[in-house]
């Protein structure tokens, strides 16, 4: 049984439909066609508000162009020291922004408070030309501990941005996700709360390679199109982009397999905190878990055909002895119950 | 009618159902998979040698990308003045290359000659460290012109490349029609011929999103993941490109759809020439032609829904007054008929 | 006798001396001095109004920084083909921009017409976001080939960038020579003619290492101060930048040195120009000229101990048998006789 | 009185001199002279080994251009969190590296140990492509908090930095003060204990702008001129760099000012920890400390002429009370004693 990914799942049968309906036809290249304008529309829907949107295929170009277009190259972008944009993108956001400084921050749970924020922002005084100025602010929701920030969380983290002159990065590629989880609408949880520019991931939820860079403030997009462009991220076919999202979005897919997956990852965590020995690290808000086994316990079940990874990070509790379990659409009840069946005998 | 772009056309069924094949289960991301290792073997056997294949979603990464590991930062890449990594890619390969120098050449019908090639580097005495070292050739096959370099030419130019030091790289995104129309091996058009590393384009040929960089020498490569992955190239579900070259290279399709795009585009040729006034403004090779007008003939057109566009290069042989007509896998010889009857109407 | 580069002539004693006494005690660091604060406004008054002035230590610092701040990352400078930026740099245009493309053209004597501006800016037609749109024209005066512009043909060729929307960078390696020549007045040899950023030279004029990047319009220099520390090319020692230009502004130095560098060029111009079999290249401008001798002279005036180098560029109008010999302003008059005088024997 | 920056002191009647003695007749440009020959040669007499030499200007285009070849452009770049490069350099190292990752590392008195780099790592597991994968360690001997690392404990960083197979870099912008604070040798402090590049400053210790980069081992530094030559920081007029060190080098004149800088930031800090309210941050080793006052002295003293700035860093002790002092080459005994003696009224 795998919980390597989300990534692993392949693409939801609507997003597959989509597609497929899309290639009826000719249509204008490089987004010049009717469902990518139609498709754009539905974001400023679903946002409840005008902005600019932008596709491409993966996670880490949506989140190294946004950034390219949100901090000069001089620049120093905070970010928490377990976010993707910090370990898992191969210093792209560096390569993107033509070589801005990543600061990465501690925080607990894979988030960042405000009191970090400021903190930090308190050790790099002002002195131009010296230090990289402070650009702008990185959030990951949900996070890469599968944890999400709350509305009010947002707002005040995006506070301690916007006093310090920071635009406000979200990378969404859960964000889904950590909607589905909070009730909360997408603009409370963006834009509302201080958000500047969102990375709204549809490709570990169902999509095959589906990313939209939303810009709240189309101003800040001046640029976008070009830096896309010359990153080799414009699609010529864009329509098969646009037509997972039109699927995607279309009576609320995108929050109903986030919310499977969600409840997924819940019974599988709660199933797991059960068992004698084994431990949830953070809380388990999303579509992820991390948990630690005890000895011998995770090799026993790899050696049965379990598949997830070991999770080692900078501010890693578990030194070490972490491992990390996702859901995706596509889990079952009955995986989660024979996975969970086969722990429980293992730690016998 | 559209003769706009092959992009145009969208994707051929083959390629789709395969999509839809290859979503059948859990499937390891970021090319791992089974499927990706298949089509890679593949692509060793229709190039007759071993080589290191990745894939990205496009052109203009694929050439991008390519470079990037052909060039040091401060080399200097020789192509034509028409080419596509000049004149189309918004500065994408001095982006991937962190800065190397592009340096365009002029030569007829989109080709550069080897005589073109050693007058020019004849004016870039060695001079370390003051010039930017020429590193690399690009090639384009089939040209933006819509000609494409026999095994001899490109054997040629190779050698005024190689005998300088340059390693060769050819942008193959009509690669597919360059093969059908030469009826030439894909070895023989490529490493034989002294190409090192092959931009394979599916894209503009019936796929979605599909090209692979192809480096007949695995050394060379070596860098190649890291920079994909930081580019923001590298797939999670890489199992959705590796389908759609998996139904691409199977019995030939990649050639019988170049084909018929090239038949089609003949046809068209043909049919112009005939009419007066009309000139074909370099040999039809492929899957596109270039013409010329009389006075009004392009606007009239237009107006009646035909939609190309006006091809204005700087080597313009027509001084601004050309057009290119663009056929793809799905256009048919009832459109082409039909165009050219308007045309011929439009021209009396 | 060496003719090989003004560069090679070491400093002024007036530059020296300026040196030594801007050692006398502490100074602010990092340009916060008061000699630099003096020799800035000495610009302004060279220049006859505000502007922003920055100094480095080479020129190819001073352009590859102007440049940075005049063009995105994704946008294309026009320059002649012969120029420094293109020939000399090693790619440091593209460095420094992020990655711009450099467009070379080609024109008589090292200079740019406004009509191979037009005609080229032609083949580049607007379309966005795929070609690098021009953001910019890069000249040169004096020019790689001992030539200049004068303040007309400044005007003209500023005037068909200014039409189509590109700001003018000018470098200015042997502006003083220029200047010297021209009779112009500094302000009428740049933003009078339209040029909005120049790099204002004294190190090939008999400074150390002193190099001033002059911004017209002071908004357009808001990220410089930035891009030159990231790029290590600020002082923390300044004063040692602003004392040689403070003597190099000083009761016209500058224009001094120069002129006596130019008239040591025409002196060697006339002189060989006599010479049977002896051909100058391009005008006898500024300081440097061109020559072709007749065959085996150049090389048993190297055995006896003569120095210049070969003159090989892309629009090479002695197809490989040019030769370049700069005077400097520490060339005397009795050099050149007895160089010419050994010419005259060696020839008959 | 300033105690405000090294920098601020100007330059060694002997590194004047020099430069005047090189001013004599003409030499080749671009460090074809032979006194750059000579000097280089000189470095390797001092460093007991053959080594590859390079002069630049600043110590940040030392840093960068050092870096840039020590790193992939996707690599990660450890360092302290209070370095130079990280804090200093306006995101220079990434630039110049074409977007490498700098990773900062807390530890105390401005120095990293061995326990921590190996936690660090550990947090980063090797995961090509996705994490950027570690390449190098940058130490900076003296230390940014005016301590150094004595020969052990380089020996000991620099062992777990080459069981990572991390190569390591030196930022020696004060290296001069730290070999005079430790009797040990330049080679013991460097190579012998496991530094592969050393960044060598002059400009801190009586130059006007000379830092040479040190590569003890020739391979690495292949690149090198090309990466200096693009970034504009080859000198033309070499000689006058390579004419600092002569002098600097000469009968041990760097060690002399560096042990005079040295001693009077001791008399510095010995009298100030003897006063009242008065604290000293870290270990006093080189020629800076760095202090904290009682409420209001510190204003009183810049009230009567005196020069200091705050020390505010990421990982600030006295949380953002600091001040940093530095003594210089031109710092006199009577100085120091006559700001003692104002601290002592003040504070009383």
């Amino acid at each position: 049984m795998s919980f390597a990914s989300d990534n692993w799942a392949g693409a939801a049968p609507e997003i597959l439909d989509a597609i497929i309906r899309a290639n009826d036809g000719a249509a204008p290249g490089y987004g010049g066609d009717t469902l990518t304008k139609k498709v754009e529309a539905k974001f400023a829907e679903i946002f409840e508000r005008d902005c600019a949107v932008y596709f491409v295929a993966t996670g880490g170009a949506a989140n190294g162009l946004a950034l390219s277009v949100m901090t000069p190259p001089y620049g120093m972008v905070l970010c928490h020291e377990e976010s993707h944009v910090q370990m898992d993108e191969c210093a792209g956001p560096e390569f993107f922004t033509g070589g801005a400084k990543l600061l990465p921050i501690a925080g607990e749970n894979g988030k960042l408070s405000a009191d970090a924020i400021r903190k930090t922002l308190k050790g790099f005084p002002h002195r131009p030309p010296h230090g990289a100025p402070a650009s702008a602010l990185s959030l990951t929701q949900g996070t890469e501990c599968g944890t999400r920030y709350s509305v009010d969380e947002t707002s005040v983290v995006c506070a301690a941005a916007c006093e310090a002159g920071l635009s406000v990065h979200m990378d969404g590629a859960r964000f889904s996700n950590a909607v589905a989880a909070s009730g909360a609408s997408p603009a409370e949880l963006t834009w509302k709360a201080g958000v500047d520019v969102l990375c709204f991931g549809g490709t570990k939820n169902g999509c095959i390679a589906a990313e939209a860079v939303i810009f709240f403030d189309r101003h800040r997009a001046m640029d976008f199109e070009f830096m896309r462009k010359r990153a080799g991220h414009l699609w010529s076919k864009m329509r098969f982009i646009a037509a997972q999202f039109d699927a995607y979005l279309e009576d609320g897919l995108w929050l109903k397999l986030a919310s499977h997956a969600n409840a997924m990852a819940q019974r599988l965590s709660s199933g797991l905190a059960a068992i004698n020995g084994v431990s949830i690290m953070y809380p388990t808000d999303i579509n992820e878990l991390f948990v630690t086994f005890p000895d011998g316990v995770a090799d026993k079940l790899r050696d049965g055909g379990d598949i997830f990874y070991p999770w080692i990070t900078p501010g890693d509790p578990a030194d070490g002895r972490g491992h990390r379990l996702i859901c995706s659409f596509r889990t079952t009840e009955e995986e989660v119950d024979e996975f969970l069946e086969r722990v429980r005998k293992v730690c016998d």
